[in-house]
C-alpha cells in the first residue's frame, strides 16, 4: 500500500501519458460505477461524494471527495475540494495504492479535454484560449498543448481580468506565448481551440462568434442551471461528449434541449465511440466541434490505473 | 493525512480505550450511514463493500471492503477480507488518516462484543468460552477479558480441534488460563460468557444448556441462512443487539422469528437504549442475556474516531 502525494501524482501524470492512457481505456467496455452522495448533517450546502467502479478484472476504485465551498474563507484558506482516490486489486480486493483527490481530480479533468483536443481538434491549431483562471486553467494550458504541440499562442480570459494577468505570469511553457486578455468576443473569433473552465450561471462564449474550424472544450456548468456557451454554439457546432452518463445535467446542453433549439440526438458521439472508430469525429477543416466534458467515476477508475501502472 | 498500518491500529486500539470509546459513542445519536455493494464483474462470489458515514460536526469515514473467499487458496495465502477506512473532517473534508482495514474491522467486531459484555455480562464472571477459533478469535478473548477482568479460565472449542489448541498455546494473557476443548456441550455448560465466532450454518450452543445468569455474545451467522445457537437460546435469554439495523438478516434472530418461536419484539433494547439508561438491561444475577452482535458502519464511524483521537 502505497500512499502518493499531490506533487508525486503530478509528476507521475504527466499529459502525454495520461491522455494516452485515457484514449487506451476508452478502447474497452465502459466500466460501471456507483455513488453515494451524503450532505452535511448541519449545513445543506456542503456535501460527501464517493465514487465506486471496478474494472473487469483489473482495479477496484473508490473516490472520496468533500466539497466545501466555504472552506475559501477559512483563516488560512482551504481548497473547497479536498479527498482521496483508492485502488484496490480486483482480484484480491488488496489496497495498493491511496493518492490525493483534488491532484487526482485536476488531472483527470485535464486529461479529459485534452484527449477531446486529440480526437477532435484540427491538427495544426495555433491559438488556445482558456475562459476561467481557477484551478483548473493551468492544467487546461498544459493539457491541451500536449494534444496539439502546434499550439503556440494561448490567451487567458477571466471575469477579474487580474487573475488572467497572474496565471499568464505564471505559467511558462516552452515555445508557447501565453498572455491574458480582457476582450473575450475578439480572443473567441480568434481562437482554434476554447477551453471554458468557469463556475458561470450564464452564456460567455457566443457561437456565432466561433471560428471555422474551432473547438470548443465546454468543461464547467455542471448542473442545469450552470452556463458557458449560447444556444448558437450547439447549433452551429457538431456537438460530442465524453460520456453520455450523466449529460442531461450539464447546462449547456440541458438549457438548449429544454427550450427545443436542439434535441439530445444532437450529441453525435462519446469518446468511445471515437476512439474505437464507429463516429469519425471531425468530416473536415471548416467543422466546429463542440465537446461537453462531462466527467464521471470511471474516469477516476482510468486515472487511478494509469497512476498504479507508473509507480 | 496519516496512514496508520495494521500493528500500529492495534497498537493504538486497546480494548480497554476502545470499549469505553464506543460506551461513550453510545451515548448520542446514530449516525446515519449509505453503503455500496459492487459485484465482481466476473466471478459472483467476490464483492467489495464501501459504507460511508457522517457523524454530526465531527467526521466523515469511508470504509471499503473487499471479501474474496478464494483469497485464502492463493500461493501465498491472503486474507480474504481486506480494505481501508479513511477519515475526512467533518468541517472541511480534509483528509486526516486511512487505516489498515482489516485490523479496524477486527477491532471494532471484538470491541462491539466487549461493550456487549460490559452492559450486559454479571460483574464477577470468571469463564468464557470462545467458539471458534479463526482470526477474530483471538480479539474476542482480549476484549471480554478486558470487559470482565474477572475472567480467569478461557476454553477455545473449535470444529477443527488442532486450529482451537494451536489457538490456546499461542495466547498468553496474565492470570488467565486458555485452554482448548473438545465438549462444546460441556464447555456451555460451564461458561459465563459464550462469544461465538463462526461461519456456521446450524446452531453449535444449545439454549438448554446455557448456565443462569451466562451471557451468549452471538458475532457470526449475519446471513439469514447462518445460524450459531438454538432456538432455546433465544427463549430463555433475553434478547439484546448493538442496533437494530440489520438485525433481519442475522439467522440467529431471524429463523426463530420465522417459525414462529418468537417476534422481533423479543429483542428489548439496543446499545444506545442500554448506554443512555432507558432500558435496564440484567435485572437479576440469573438471567440469561443474549446478545447478536449485528455490526454496521455507525460501529466503523465510532471506531475511526477513536483512533483519530489517538493519534
Amino acid at each position: 500500500m502505497q500512499f502518493v502525494d499531490a506533487p508525486k501524482v503530478h509528476q507521475l501524470l504527466d499529459y502525454s501519458y495520461l491522455i494516452e492512457s485515457l484514449y487506451q481505456a476508452h478502447l474497452g467496455p465502459h466500466p460501471e460505477t456507483q455513488h453515494v452522495v451524503q450532505q452535511d448533517p448541519q449545513r445543506g450546502q456542503n456535501q460527501f461524494v464517493t465514487l465506486v467502479g471496478w474494472k473487469l478484472g483489473a482495479a477496484i476504485v473508490v473516490k472520496m471527495v468533500g466539497v466545501f465551498p466555504g472552506n475559501r474563507y477559512l483563516d488560512p484558506p482551504q481548497a473547497s475540494v479536498q479527498g482521496l482516490v483508492a485502488l484496490f486489486d480486483g482480484k484480491t480486493g488488496e489496497p495498493r495504492l491511496v493518492a490525493d483527490g483534488e491532484a487526482m481530480t485536476f488531472r483527470k479533468t485535464a486529461a479529459d479535454s485534452g484527449l477531446g483536443a486529440r480526437l477532435l481538434a484540427r491538427e495544426k491549431v495555433e491559438r488556445l484560449l482558456v475562459v476561467g483562471a481557477g484551478g483548473l486553467a493551468p492544467h487546461m494550458i498544459r493539457s491541451h498543448c500536449t494534444a496539439r504541440p502546434s499550439i503556440s499562442q494561448v490567451a487567458i480570459w477571466n471575469r477579474t481580468p487580474e487573475r488572467a494577468q497572474a496565471l499568464a505570469e505564471r505559467i511558462k511553457l516552452l515555445n508557447v506565448t501565453i498572455t491574458a486578455t480582457g476582450d473575450l468576443d475578439r480572443a473567441v473569433a480568434n481562437a482554434d481551440i476554447i477551453s471554458c473552465v468557469t463556475m458561470s450561471d450564464k452564456p460567455l462564449v457566443k457561437g456565432a462568434l466561433l471560428k471555422p474550424g474551432s473547438h470548443l472544450d465546454l468543461v464547467g456548468a455542471y448542473r442545469p442551471s450552470m452556463r458557458e456557451s449560447d444556444d448558437q454554439a450547439v447549433t452551429r457546432g457538431t456537438v460530442f461528449v465524453d460520456t453520455y452518463d450523466g449529460m442531461d445535467s450539464a447546462g449547456d446542453l440541458f438549457q438548449p434541449v429544454q427550450a427545443g433549439v436542439i434535441d439530445w440526438n444532437a450529441v453525435v458521439a462519446d469518446y468511445y465511440a471515437l476512439a474505437q472508430g464507429r463516429h469519425p469525429g471531425r468530416t473536415s477543416e471548416d467543422e466546429i466541434t463542440v465537446c461537453k466534458n462531462v466527467g464521471g467515476g470511471h474516469l477516476d477508475l482510468f486515472v487511478a490505473e494509469a497512476l498504479f501502472n507508473r509507480l
